[in-house]
């Protein structure tokens, strides 16, 4: 039985976006090229407000020249299980948008669209027969650094993808862990008219 | 020739976030609430930071006691040719997150996590048939109050969901916008190593 089949819809949704989960456990493989730029390019068609497309993707490959460094700005806890992972993306999103003069001021949706791109990014992944692990634990100050972010950008999430591996290759304490997560009922996050949760 | 044939890809991506696209023009046409559930149970299986799905959609349908209030929330421009659309939905992000003793701190991720939620629903619209259109253009302060959203609740936007019109019914302003938007080549958004854009 796959680990999926403990997730129940009422109503039948694409099956690729309720199959999609967060494994840790992944099979130290490489990563082709081209599928790292395929699910790279499902992330560019997202929409964005006034199409701003206020979104970066800087990413390593297994065996790569930045892998080490890559690796090594995850927070411990991650680093544990995601070294063992195929890619790494780091997204981050533009904090100001430029109106036709160029002029720069806050913008309200950077990260909700750079979050629309990771949603079909995830998604694409799994399509391939990759999985997409997002992670929110990194050491943002360094990271900054060693990526080379411009000022008016910032990070939203680490990113591993792999191919899923087998949960005893973890370590024990997270292990029991390695199972496609639950989500709140429909009814909790979905209200006519009002809000209700 | 269909209008998204307009878009190009160096890479093979799921067809439908390739033609998944933003129109103004919709057919007045109603919606069923099967479909509309559907489309947001895609968005409840979305990927959270720490999976606490910091989402919330309040919805209205054509011809539902909600629908004018709905439509009445939209900046004017929307509301032109929003009101053609046959569902309404604010997607709410939530600014703060509890931690395991109820105490409640602000959220880095929140509006990231509710645009990859967004993400999945539009393609799941996309999917069956309907056209999402998302909207940054609304009455905040008045929404706030007339969808009843608590204190730490934000909305990032409100999306139009309808089956594609013919743009000959848009205003005339309109018309030429009408088209699939194109988007910034993968190289200037996705790099290696370190940010370059």
């Amino acid at each position: 039985m796959s680990a999926h089949t403990s997730r129940l819809t009422e109503h039948n949704i694409d099956p690729d976006i309720l199959t999609r989960w967060s494994p840790r456990a992944f099979t130290d493989d490489s990563m082709p090229e081209k599928d790292l730029l395929t699910i790279l390019e499902a992330a560019r068609w997202a929409p964005s407000a006034f199409n701003a497309q206020p979104w970066h993707f800087i990413y390593a490959r297994r065996g790569g020249a930045d892998w080490g460094d890559f690796v090594d700005l995850l927070a411990p806890f991650n680093k544990d299980w995601a070294q063992h992972s195929a890619a790494l993306i780091f997204i981050a999103s533009q904090t100001t948008r430029a109106n036709s003069k160029g002029e720069k001021s806050p913008s309200r949706s950077h990260a909700f669209d750079a979050g629309a791109a990771w949603g079909l990014l995830a998604l694409q992944a799994t399509k391939l027969g990759w999985r997409a692990h997002g992670m929110a634990g990194l050491d943002h100050e360094r990271a900054i650094v060693r990526l080379g972010l411009p000022e008016d950008w910032r990070i939203e999430i680490a990113v591993a993808i792999g191919r899923e591996g087998d949960s005893s290759s973890l370590a024990e304490s997270l292990r029991a862990r390695e199972v496609p997560s639950q989500r709140k009922p429909l009814a909790e996050i979905a209200s006519e008219g009002r809000f209700s949760a």
